[in-house]
């Protein structure tokens, strides 16, 4: 079975990351959306919501898993047999992270390859964090997120 | 089975492109790199010098093939049952010419994914124009390209 | 009166083209498509057939013109009193091209703007010459071109 | 009457912030620079003092107005007509960031269009940031900012 | 004699860093790595711990300085005869930044020029913060820096 | 004697090239501008026109000189003990064609390093096309290009 992980910190879940989630599910047996958790960072949602997010977000795809970690993204693949991390792209500066973030993992586990995936296009724009400055603002955001996520937010604010 | 589609010229193929099938051939069942026809574009090497060399420097990874076709590429991974469309890639230029593509592609055949692999870091340089050119000045190019391919190109210059 | 010149060989003119002539006729008070003639490129379609199908495809638009010009587009503007350029960007590669003609451009006519808009997310990725290539290989272009242009490409081919 | 909206956080505003204010001056009947009020940012002015030096460097031109807002730019931009939001580009960073919130204020109001700029080229690499680290070490910094705001900026080290 | 400064955080030295000092020495008589100290910055190892780091990580250059700075670059550069800055580049998104620095240095010294060297390939992906997040979480990182920096960085954790 | 050379097509030499040979012959003992002779390109000017406006234009540069070349820059650099080869750099397309040929040089010949400049920010968007270009509809050049290639720029057309 050919396992792939789909790191990220889904803060919260936009529909660019569920189509990406939906491609991966096409190439790959199993697709296990990962939700870091990154002290440092200060996230909106807490990791036990953003993990229920994605699992609603998803529901819809049969060979479509979610989960949380701590670590690095290529101890998780040794652990769970994931030969795949997948990350979707959207602009040069995204692609210029990726490569320095794929190269490392290369050298620590040749064996595990990073897998690029464009989401649709009508997606190639959205960031979590812009999702959330709208929400504070009050606009409409199910556009962009799905009906579920965006009951959420709304309550956050 | 699960089939991915390479498509490039190969004229001729690198060690980049070769580290490129590996990697797909351990994310599919099968990989089929395809040696693309183009009339307008002038080829140092004919079609069938192409794919002969395509087959013999990937001739050590089982799942892999080879193929010659003259039309676009997803009408080929249509009747092949292709369901990928791999690329490698190295710049940012090669980035956004790509996502042209793909998403061109997608809206004809939204179940075909295209897929970015980044090839290892010490072929993150190589294009075929560049050994092209070394080749007709007469300097080594072992490093570059599989020994199979060194010699054909040797003979043409 | 502020008009604005919008320059492009358009071999054939897509929907984002048109997308863009719709935005720039929101700004200005009038806006020029302008059919550049250069004699180095090898078009499809003749200046005339070009120019005849900017027309069709800019007709729903009150104070869109069209026009044909063999010179810089900076004396076009200066004769016809444009204030601006208009660049649709869709691509960081198209970006740096724009900049040095912009930039040139600016030193010859400081008064005259360079003015850059983005086509709706949904034709972020047409290029002519992709939809050539489609055409020839007789896929369907409708979702790209406007149909009175789709109908003239198919009998190119 | 066409208004544009130019909104930054102009923390201070600089030599090439006026070049852009003066371009969008010629092209539209209205332009209102915006002061924007992000609480999480940390300013070196406060919102009175960068409005202030807003309408100091910008008092020669006639049709150019300045304003404070602490919400989204597109809401300013319905409140007060406005037609375009104005955007100077330096970078292909600056780029991708413009194209990701173009696209999703286009979403929410159509009709309001993103208008990108160059500033001229003497002023290509300027940014506020670099501006008060040399303030910050006491350089010379009249090259880089109106006289009224080099003050002002003196004062604060 | 010519001299050239590196200026960096060095937060800690890589093999990547190394690299480029052992090349800007084959090109100047003499290379002085400035560890930069920015107080506005969390830094991992302190002033005097990256300084060390430095000196031991480029022992065997014999045209090789190390020297700590609390101000601009360019004013080490003035004081000490430096007629380059010396900067690694991997990215665009590096050059972008660098292009801005650069240029705002050469106005305030332009007998001073800013120097672009590539690293070599194999350390192309590198940068400090991927490295320390990985002793972080206790992989091996002695193929990304130098043993004595490898050392001490296990001791943080 | 620290010898570095600066290739290029040099059709013609503009004031930017003229910029990037002042700059490095601070840097280096000696500076050679090589004219690159490349068979399959259609120059405007020839070998030896090329070679004269590159001398006239650096004749204030005590430490300049300028050849031509038909073979690769690396084997002229070892043949002249040649230990640097200087880029001009403008734009980030230019980046990664000159990482590619960089890193493929640097396999070759590991003890010559490639070294970018960058231009003064008035000469950041000239290119030799976009001159030819004006040359040919009569535009005023002077700005471009040194006086002298100007006269022998206006005699072609």
């Amino acid at each position: 079975m050919k396992i792939a992980i789909y790191p990220g910190s889904f803060d919260p879940i936009t529909k660019g990351h569920v189509n990406i989630v939906e491609r991966a599910a096409q190439l790959f047996d199993k697709v296990i959306t990962l939700v870091g958790v990154n002290v440092k960072k200060n996230n909106l949602f807490s990791e036990e919501e953003r993990l229920e997010m994605v699992r609603l977000a998803t529901a819809h795809i049969p060979n479509a898993e979610a989960d949380t970690w701590h670590g690095l993204t290529v101890d998780y693949a040794v652990k769970h047999k994931g030969i795949a991390i997948i990350r979707g792209i959207r602009a040069v500066s995204d692609y210029e992270y990726e490569y320095q973030v794929a190269m490392t993992n290369s050298k620590m586990q040749p064996e595990i390859n990073t897998v690029l995936l464009f989401p649709d296009e009508k997606y190639s724009y959205l960031t979590s964090s812009l999702i959330r400055e709208l929400a504070q603002h009050g606009k409409e955001i199910e556009d962009f997120i799905p009906d579920c996520v965006a009951e959420k937010l709304r309550e956050k604010f």
